[in-house]
This record gives C-alpha cells, sequence and structure tokens, in this order.
C-alpha cells in the first residue's frame, strides 16, 4: 500500500548521531540581508514500510499545519517540537527565518487537533494552512530563498541575477568548450547543456547520456562554471546528481511525480520547468512534491505555454514572474529561447524577463546554430550572446540588481572542485 | 470610379486649391529622421457602386501587387502610375519612402500582367505580393510609421514612448479631471476614458456618451492631453472623431470589419487593441481594413491573449512586440491594465513592455479605484502611476528611447486647440 | 447620457390599442409538450431620451428581479404587476409557463424593495436573481423555447432538429437554386447562405449584399427554404430582416454590442454564434443582450473555438450544448463546418453533435467546393450531405428526436409566403 | 547487435521452443476481417550499447525507410530483407497486412541507398517515409489494428467496441467489488482502477500500489473483468505489467519518453493517454516511441484538453478521433469522464464519442461518488451507468458497431485465467 510522503521518526538514528531533520536544518543556516536560506536536502528519507495503513479506512490527508515559534524559542524548544511531530508518525520541516523559526508539519491523515502543541514551551502559534501548497508558500517563510553554492559567488535568488546559458545539446567535446569559454568570459556563472535531451520523436537525436556530463565536469573544471543539466529518469538523475550542480526537470516531466520525488531526495537544487499547459497552482504544487522530500532548494522557470498564437512556439508568459513571487520565496527565471523557439525574438524577451523581476535568465547559445542538433533556431550566435548580456545588465541595474561582468579569462576564476564545489546551498 | 490616396516623397507645402485627394495628400507631410509618415486618412472613399461586377462571374481576388519607383522617379511619373491603375479601374495606394516611392494596387480581382507597368516611366520593378496583408507591410514601407499631432511634441512611434493614461470610463467630470491633472503632472501626454464601455453584461453601465465625450474635450482643453477614447459603432464612432485625438477599436471589435471600415474613412489615427484570441496575422489583417479605407494612421496594442492560465485575467503576450516590429511599420503600444487585470500586476509588466521594444503604454489610473464602475482591480491608484512612470523612464533610456518627465503644471503647456489641435498626422 | 436598455412605460400606447409587451407576449402563446415559447420579439422599443439621469450619480445596476405569479393569477393580475413596474420607469418582460407566468424586471438602477409587489394580488414569490443573465436563464423560464415559424413544420427547439444547409457565400443565382433544390430533397428546411461576408482580408470576396439576399428569397419562394443568413451591421441587418426568416450574427460579431442590440429589436428569430474565445457566461450573456431588448427568439450555435489544437481549424465544443441547456431554455445547434474546417469531419462530428443532444445543424454544402469563393475545404459535396442526413437521422431517432426524411419534389410544398410566412416564432 | 520483431502474413502455429523475437513474433498470428493484428510486443530489444557512435560524428538521424514486398514474397524473403537490413546494424520492423507485408527500418542515422534492397528476391518497392511516425502510421499498415486478449472474446478496434469502466482510484476491497460487479453485469468487460494515482498535490491520496493490484487481480478473477490501470515509473510498471492486462500511461506521462520506451518492452497492451495540451503529432509520436521498443498493441485515448474553457474540466476534443483514425491504425477510445470532469456531461459525451467513431469508451462509475477518495464529481452513480450503456448500445448499431448486453450473472463466464488470459493481442 502506498502514502504519501512520509518520515519515520525513526529515520533518524539510521543516520547515526544527533542529526536528525531539524538538527541538521538547524546547523546550515545561512543568512543574507534578504533573508535565510534553508536547509540543505535531506538524504533519501522514503520508508515505503512505515506507511502502512488498512485499506478500507483510508481517507484524504489532513489540513496541513505550521507551527509558529516564539521570536526567542531555543534551539532546545524548536527540537522538541520536530520530537513531538515525529514521535505522532508525521513529518516535521523546520523552516528557520530571520526573525522566528517555523515548523511545517506534512504526513497527517487527519485534522490535527492544535491543542497538542500549543502550550509545548517557545510555541507561539498553530495555524492549519489553507493553501494546498505549504512549504513553497510565502505564509510558511516570508524571506525570498536564496540558493549559493559553496566555494562560488554564483546564487539563485540573491541580488545578482543567475544567468545560465550554453548549447542545447552536448554534441561533442569541442563544442561544449567553446561555448562555455565564450559564456563565461561573458559573464555566465552557469553552463547549460542537455546530456539526456527528451525529444518528440524517438527518431531524434536524444543526447551524449554519461559521455555527455563528462564532457560538462570538465567544462566546470575549466571555466569554473556551474553546470544545470537535464534529467529524464531515475537513472539519468543519479547521474546529473553526481556529475552537475543543478538538476533541471523538464517541462514534459513537471507532472511526472514519481520523478519529483526522486528529485526531492537528492542533495542538489532542482531546476523545475514549468509544463506546457501548467496552472501557477500545479506549477508550485509540483515543487511542493520535491520540497516535501526534504530538498528545499528548488529554481521555479518560465518557459512558455501553448496557447492558440503561432508567431511563436510558445507563448512566453512574463506575468507570472510576479505572480509566483507573491505566493512563493523561491527564486523564478525565465528561459526565452524555449519561450519563443525564435532567435531574434531571445533578446527583447530576455530584457523583459529581467524588467518583470525574473531573478535570472536560461539561454541557449550555439557556436553554429545553423548546424545545431536540436532547437537550432532558437539558438543564439556567441556574439548575440555578448549583446544580450550588455543589455540586462543595464536593464537589471534599473531594478537595483546586478548581472556579472564580461571576465577576461575565465580559467583564472577560483575552480569550483568536484568535491566540495558543487554542493548545494548553504 | 475609384480614385486615390496618394502622396510623393517630396515635402510639400499646403493644403488649398484645387485637392483631389491627391493633392490633398501630398500637402500633409511630415518626416523625421526614423521615416516619413503616412499622408492623412482621406475622405471617405468607399464604393460599393465600383464594385459591381457580374454576379456569376464572382471570384476571388488576384495577388496584390506593388509597383517600385525608381529613386529619383518625378512626382509626375508617380502621379502617372496612379493614373494608369485607375484608368483599369482599381485603386492606387502610393507609399513614399525616404528613398524612393512605392505604389500598392488593391481591387484587382484576377492576376495583373505586370508588363502594364514595367515600361512607364520612372518604375523600377513591379512585384506580386505574398503575404496576405500589404499596407501593413514592411515589404511596402520599411521604414517606421510615426504619427504625429499638430500643435503638440506628443507621438506614437517615434522615439519618446506614447504615455496613455487615464480611468476605465468617464464616470464623471470631477473623476476626469482629477485624474487627468494628475496623469498630465506625472509626463503622460495621452489621456484615456471610455464614453462607450462595450460590457459583457447588458445590465452593467454602459458609459456616459456623448456627455462624457464633452468631458474629454474639456480634459484636452484644461491641461493639453490628447485624447483617446473608444468607439463601439458607426454612430459613436462620429462623436469620438468630433471630441477625441485618437479613435480607439477594442478588442472585441477587432473583427468587426464594418466598424474598421469607417474608422478607415476617419481623419483621426485609429488605436486597434488586438482580439482576445487574434493571431498575429489577424491583427495586421484587421489593421488592413483600417489602412486599405485609406487611414494609414494606425497604432496597434496587445491587451493579452486569451489562454488557460488562471492567474491573470488575460495572458499578456509580450512576444507579439518583436513579432509585428518585423512584419510591419505600424507602431505597436501594451495595455497591462487589461492585459493582466490585476493591480498589482501592472508596474512590473509595464517595465517588461518598455524593455520588450514597445512604442508606449495604456494604463488605467483612477482616483477610488475601489470605487470605479468597471475594472477598478486593475487601476492603479495615482501614487502608483508616479512611480510607474519613474520605472519605466529608466528603462527606456536603455533602449535609448524616452518617456517625458514630470510637469509641474500641466495648464501651462501649450494648448491643444480643438480647431486644429485634435487633427492627425501631419 | 448613455444607459442600459430602458423601455419607458409610455411606449405601449404609441403602438395604439391594447398591446402592451404583456398582452403581446400572452397573445401568441404556443404552448407544446415540452414547454409553452415566448411572444414575438416585440418592435424597436430603445428610447434613449429615456435615459437621462445625473452624470454624477451614476452607478452600477441593482440586482435583476424577478416576480413568480400563482398558478391562477388572471391576465388581468398579470397586467397589473406590469403596469406597476412600468409606472417605476422600468421594463416589464413578462414570461409565460405552461404552469404560471414569470416577470422579469430589468432597468433598475438599485436593488428594489421587493415589498413593492409582494401584496399585489397574485404574485407568489419575489426573487433576486443572483446570476448575471435573467432572461436567458432557466431558474426565469424552466421550458425549452421552442421558435416557430408560421404557415411551416418547421422550428428550432422542438422535437425535431433543425437542419440548415447551403453555400458558405451566396455565389450566384444558379449556385443557390442547385444547393437550395439539393438540401430541400435531402430534407433539410432551412437555407444558408452568405450575402455579407466577415472576411479575414480586405481583398477577400465579401459577399452579393443585396442582390445576394434577392437570391435568397428566391430560394425560399422556390422550395420552401427558411432563410438563415448574416448581417454584419445595422445596415445589412435592416435588409436581413426585411429578405431573411432568421437573422445570424457571427462568431466576431458576440460581443459586437451594439450589433446584438439591434438585433433585440428585430422581429425575426437571431441565430447567435458563440465567439471564437467565448466562455458560457459571455455567450449567454450575448443572448440577453438581445433578449433584453425585447426579441426572446434567439438561437445559440456552437462553431467551435480557438485552442492550440491544429488538426482541426478549430476545436468542437460539444460539451457546451448540455452546458448551456442546463442553464438556459433557449435552443442551441452546431455548426460542424466552421468547427472542424474539413470536410472528411463534417459527418463524424455532425453524428457527435446530434448525440450529445443538440437541436439541430448547419452545415455548409457546395455544388463544387473545390472552386467556392469561401471556405470550400469545409463545404461538403451535395452527395456527402445526403449520406449525413441519412446518418443523423438515426442518431436523432435513439434520442426519441426526428430529422425530416427527403422529399421528392420540394416546389409541391406549401409555399413560405413573403408576407405572413417568414415572421417568426408563433 | 539489434535484432528484430518481425511477424508474415502467414498465420502459424504454436509459440514452443527456444524461439528468438523473430520466431515467437510469427507463431501468434490472428486475422479478422477488417485486418490483420501485430505481433506480440517482443521481449526488451534495446541496447544502449549498440547505439555508440563517435562523439563529434554525431548527427540526425536518417530518413525512415519502408520495404514493401510483392504481394506473393515467401517468409523466407522476408526474412531475407530482416537480416540484410540487421547486417547493417538497423532494426527491422516487419509489418504484415492482408495484401503483403512491409517492413519498416529505423535505426540508421543517414539516408540510406535503396539499391541495396531494390534489388532484393520478394522486394517490390523502397520508400522513404517523410511523415515524422512511422509505425503508428497507415502509409506503413493500411488495415486498422485490432487488440484481443487470448481466451476471451474483448477486443480493442474491432466490431465490438471496448467498455472500460469503474472507480478512479481503487480504494478498498469492497469498493473495487462492488463497482466490479455491477459494471460487468451492465456489459463493460474491461475493469478499471488506479492503483498508483498521480495526484496533484503530494498529500492526496496516492493509491494503494501492490495491494491495489492484487484487489484488481481478483476482480479479474471473480468476474471476468480485463484489468486496465496505470503506471507511474518503471517500478510500478513491473507490477501493472504483472498483475494487470493493459498498462494505461497517463497524460501527465505522455512525453515521460523514458516510461514510453520501458512500456514499449513491455509485453501487455499500453493504453496511452493524450497529453493536455499535446497536439496530434506529439500524441502520435509518443505512440511511435512505444512501438520503437517492439510493443505494437497501443490503444490511444483521447481525455480532454487543456483551453480557456470553463464549464468543464477539460474540453473534449472529439474531432480527434477521426484525425487520428486517419493517420493511424491504432485504435483510439476517449475518457468522457476526465474529459468533461462533470457527472451531468459524460452521459451525452458518451453518445457523442460513439457516434463520431471511437473504438470505446473508459467511463468512472463509484459506488458513493460523494465519497469517493478521488475525482468523485465525475464518477456516475451505478444505475446511470447502466442507462449510459443502453443509450451508447443503441448509437453504436447506427454505426454498424455493437456493445456488449447486459449479463445476469458476469462470474458464469469463461474465466480469464492468469497464466493465459491476461497475455495481449494475437
Amino acid at each position: 500500500m502506498l502514502w504519501v510522503v512520509k518520515r519515520a521518526h525513526v529515520r533518524s538514528k539510521d543516520r547515526g548521531s544527533k542529526s536528525g531533520g531539524l538538527d541538521r536544518a538547524l546547523s546550515h543556516l545561512d543568512t543574507r540581508k534578504t533573508g535565510a536560506g534553508w536547509g540543505p536536502p535531506a538524504a533519501p528519507l522514503y520508508h515505503r514500510a512505515a506507511q502502512k495503513r488498512d485499506t478500507l479506512g483510508c481517507g484524504n490527508k489532513g489540513s496541513p499545519m505550521l507551527i509558529v515559534m516564539k521570536a526567542h524559542a531555543t534551539e532546545e524548544q524548536v527540537r522538541g517540537v520536530c520530537q513531538k511531530i515525529e514521535s505522532l508518525g508525521l513529518r516535521a520541516h523546520s523552516i528557520p527565518g530571520t526573525q522566528r523559526t517555523a515548523i511545517g508539519i506534512t504526513g497527517n491523515e487527519t485534522d490535527l487537533d492544535p491543542g497538542i502543541f500549543e502550550e509545548m514551551l517557545g510555541v507561539q502559534e498553530v495555524i492549519a494552512v489553507s493553501k494546498p501548497y505549504k512549504l513553497v508558500s510565502r505564509d510558511v517563510k516570508e524571506e525570498d530563498t536564496v540558493i549559493n553554492f559553496s566555494g562560488t559567488d554564483a546564487s539563485f535568488g540573491g541580488d545578482e541575477l543567475a544567468i545560465i546559458a550554453g548549447p542545447c545539446a552536448i554534441e561533442s567535446r569541442e563544442q561544449a568548450l567553446t561555448t562555455a569559454k565564450h559564456v563565461a568570459c561573458a559573464g555566465a556563472k552557469f553552463f547549460r547543456g542537455g546530456a539526456y535531451k527528451p525529444r518528440t520523436s524517438p527518431y531524434s537525436f536524444q543526447g551524449l547520456a554519461e559521455d555527455g556530463l563528462k564532457i560538462l565536469a570538465e567544462v566546470r573544471d575549466r571555466f569554473g562554471l556551474l553546470i544545470v543539466t537535464e534529467a529524464i529518469d531515475n537513472e539519468s538523475l543519479d547521474l546529473v546528481e553526481k556529475y552537475g550542480d543543478v538538476i533541471q526537470i523538464g517541462a514534459r516531466n513537471m507532472q511526472n511525480f514519481s520523478l519529483l520525488k526522486r528529485a526531492g531526495r537528492a542533495r542538489k537544487p532542482v531546476l523545475l520547468k514549468r509544463g506546457m499547459s501548467a496552472t501557477v497552482e500545479e506549477f508550485l504544487m509540483a515543487a511542493e512534491y520535491i520540497m516535501s522530500e526534504g530538498n528545499y532548494n528548488v529554481i521555479l522557470c518560465e518557459r512558455g505555454v501553448r496557447t492558440f498564437a503561432d508567431h511563436t512556439r510558445n507563448t512566453l508568459d512574463l506575468s507570472v514572474v510576479p505572480a509566483v513571487q507573491r505566493l512563493s520565496h523561491l527564486p523564478i527565471i525565465v528561459d526565452p529561447s524555449h519561450g519563443t523557439g525564435k532567435r531574434n525574438k531571445v533578446t527583447p524577451l530576455s530584457r523583459a524577463a529581467v524588467a518583470v523581476g525574473a531573478d535570472g535568465l536560461i539561454i541557449e547559445v550555439h557556436p553554429d546554430p545553423d548546424r545545431a542538433l536540436s532547437d537550432g533556431k532558437q539558438s543564439l550566435f556567441p556574439e548575440q550572446f555578448d549583446q544580450l548580456m550588455a543589455e540586462v545588465r543595464e536593464i537589471a541595474r534599473v531594478l537595483k540588481r546586478s548581472i556579472a561582468g564580461p571576465v577576461a579569462d575565465p580559467q583564472a576564476r577560483r575552480p569550483v572542485t568536484a568535491s566540495a564545489g558543487s554542493a548545494a546551498a548553504r
């Protein structure tokens, strides 16, 4: 019998010492002026065994619940509440903020009695959450989430916009290195390139798989670029988690819930693209799937929705950026390459995306677009990318944000080391 | 007999004399560095009588045709070609450019033999136009169309962006004057406000009609603002043409071809809003309807399209701005108020619209949005509009364009006089 | 100042004798087992003069209100309530049903006090209507509306389905008569054919105008077919009302409210096509516009909506048929020709439309589709139409409804006379 | 080395021996008047190893190619061509028809020289296929595919329509058995019920997993119903393949290419639902993914697409049925429960689906819809299902097709044995 996300309270001791989810969360805080980060993604926590219940008695879940701690609650008090939650067979998500800590509860199959917690030490308030999503919500975490990468100054959700650039697919070592050098010089700090390509036709080029990932790892080593690359199933996700820095979930897999859960157990941040006909609620719920498994480092990405309009491949819905930012603390970036499907629209829509307030861009660049194995029509020529960077940098400044400037020699950048560098968000 | 709107690339002098449509057209030229404007809208030109043809022999129209004149063709040569076209019972549209004049032919029911024109004096080339639209196309007029307003420095399509602001509907003299004063001070040069409101329900407020137009005329007199207001049928168009400066055709009427033709015979510029599910081709064809009747002063407006997305009232399709700009020389502005339907999305999407390259904005502002008779939820508070203006002004600068600055006393502006001021495009 | 629909209480005496709207309505009842029809469309009732009010005091309308009479209320009591309503400067819509009469009130600008009516003789109940539409609603009239045509056995909304067939556009007398003879023989009782064609391009064939209407009148005279043809503006509506039997309002004009109001003052039934991206509420509100002017003979028509799907020209939304039938008493038919845009899809979707419960079909048939001046690709060959009729006739039988059988000699049918025959709904 | 699934047009004898895919394929033929079925799904055939190629030399695939054999080509000649193809490192798909066998080639990375095959014995013609899909196409297999289930008279694509009914999710043994008995009595031959539910929220009921599958197996044993149930990832697919008879791939996974490939290696037929915004081409390409792995038993299912319309949960696109039937030989059924999301629309749309020509229906039925754990609003009450069956049975008859009648005692039906019964398509 399969039930939803549940983290047994025995889990922590399997992983040794004092390190429950709470401790782990509390021990990796990273604050910056715009708000505190989350804890790092937890280790795999999913125990089917713990989820047995009577077949005939199954019912809908109770309302999610949120416990807001007092401003001066001690770590011990926070830990006490988490232990209480776990002792009920439920899952606690400790969510530290600049002012106070909140603790989300998931896994309850019926409504909980708030009285259980109200009288505990350090508890200020117990709130039943009415929105269908919880961990993604600003109700639960007011400050913007900023995802940092250790050993680098790159981030998502901070003052500096994240620029991800590179070819649609990794086609060869030469193609990757040429493009990487160019985009690193232009100021990008993240490199994109598919090793696994979900293609509409089974007869189209499907990517170089692990060979492609090895090329990407070389790109990181040589140019200090952080690697963003797509996983299409559990097997590829294992490898992407090993070689890459950010795990991309594509639009077609936005509601591949099995893959979302696997991503939720990964220890790297996840870039989640909006499905082609996803509402904002469905988009946020997909992120909730990832977060409910313990990985709080989720970056959202608008990449165009499907409409009747035929002058672009998809219709880029920039209004989703402020809409998401009202509802969620997660960073959101824009993909004008897939969003328009046409090279000549990429730069104007990049400017618009930055102007609307996006936290970054993901742009396709190819040294020879007309010979690209996929999506050549929407890839920029390298020099067009330089121009784009110059333009969006100025727009960002109007919004009091920044985009990194060009670099003479990216090889000289402090290398992102394989061992530590690619670990996520602390 | 059909006769002709035409104009040479030579600027000319006065209005007087015997002036047929041709001479009249020739007499109002205005050029600026980015390209020459068109002639003013001609008097009503549409003669059904001229369209009589054998009932049984009716057939589809022939391909539109375009005659490109030599760079140094004389006015007389241009006139000669036009007369030849007219002598065939067809219609000639003379389209002067900075380099050379082109002459469009419409009304041919079968393909014409190019040989008829190829050997005429001054003719360089005869081209069959393959696109379904013609007069709106950059193939026919390469330079951007700039629409100026005599006695003012306001324009559409020039370096300075056109900012139109005001309430959804004119509700009272006081509401209009209060809003107008505010937006004029903030730098807007155009005032919007519906006197005729197309409402989904017959039981909703439908506007103050001519009383509303009179209030709008007072707004122009007092604050020097040019008036943009909607016409919903032939009767209201007559009055809007009389009282206003720009005739708005709403999204619901984008394919009300009868109204488009009437607007094509008006002597004021037309602001044409994109229909809720119009493709770019349909949008441009609607403009072609207006132009084919002789009114070349058309401003396009993106106002959101209808999709599955439910976080905004419509989905603002900013990619249509560069798409239209590639295909057409007409100016295109953006309406983020209707495009999103939510006050808190108006400013971010206004920034994005300017960043994508739009030629202007049309924004709803109301002194007391919560009591507005229509669309209050999407109307900005006056002080929000000031903030918006400050932000888009900076974005415009990045694109090497400008937005007029705040004005201490708009009453001191050179008044736009009723007699001349509101006439279009010279 | 323009306010909405208002019918002054003095109106009836202008039109002589006892004939208030109520009397007129009461005097033309037609009952059939599934329910009573409405009264005939009233004469033009729209008096701008009666609509003056203080500019500054304008506000949204009050809730529509409905007075339900007792089962045995007398005609006099009904008339008394109507007179009371009119004495308040409002408009009464008497809606007789099989059990009892209801009286709708429109024109109230503020909420009315139900107490005004509750104590009047014959009144059972006073209900504030919460839906935005009222006259179209089943809340107000429970029984299906059946629209009959005097001197014929044709109807919309009765047991027999209405079949409308003919070419997209009237191209010539010969084309019309050939097609008409064929479809009449196959069992159609209505003939379609555009004399005014709203075309995307100004350069496409736009119809034969009045010459086309004269051909249509000849079709009626020779084959006893009732004429359904489109009006695109007030001028063409005058002529369509004169020559035709049913006035079609096309999808592009579904929210041309000015035209809807004019149609609401016509004395012929109106076929209203759903707009390309209209919700059910907008569709019903468009019908409400027509009814609020006094013409209760409205037939709705689904003709496909615009979506991303590209295998048909539009996506035929058959679920709208039961959706409308739950909310409204008006008949609804389906247009599979425009709904699919492809000849080979017309017959399967016609079967589906009848199976879903539509009250009729409107089908394009052309004697030589490949040479049609418009929409040839979606027109059936005449023999395909025979096959279609045979198939849908059998499907209708499964739903306990019928479709008229083939006729050897349609000329022998009782002619529909010009004087009386084409008048609507009694 | 890649090897081959193939089958001659000669029917054959037994299963025995060690038989490679080729022999196995040859041994299970079954023809019926409307056309021959395909061979059974082959064992897993996909060898990534065989796809190694020089990283730098990768390129797009060559055009797919099709070899049409002569009408009297012998099995040996067919096998000879297949061996030739395999000797080139490519994959051969033998596609027997009633008249002749065709052999599809996939795996070629560059265009092949037709001359290689043209002179071989038995070859009539070599055709380069221009459509992006191939194995799904009628160009390659003209006759309708009929999928039979051994030991039963149930099928997809035959004269009799396939009726699948049951609850959205398996909630308990009692709920499943109650519903199953009812729908079996009403004439359904297939039972639906999710053991794995892809839910928008991670906090919603996600299904009983293997416990649910065991309940489904009991349903088959007791009522002779064939089991259709959804797989959401590779793990659940293994179990669904073990316990069920038809593997359902949900709309959200229509472009989960990794899962499609796994389904293509399964030995049970696959029911593939159309994605919420999938074009016909994408839909067919998803089926092509399954078929390209060797499983030719694919049933397509329309379940509504996402549009602006809000009166139903999705917009059921019935025109896709004839559209698919023109392009593909695969059976296509309709899901009016998800397609409308509203109980009161299910029966009318079921009638319409049968009338349009669908090969079956999948309907949600629940003994107590208001307490269903998922999608209760769209589930029929059992007695509504009886009524639906009566209505669609009559409609099917009009199309010269049939739907099985009610059964007094489904337990008395020839049991579908676990060993043989659930094997697919012979």
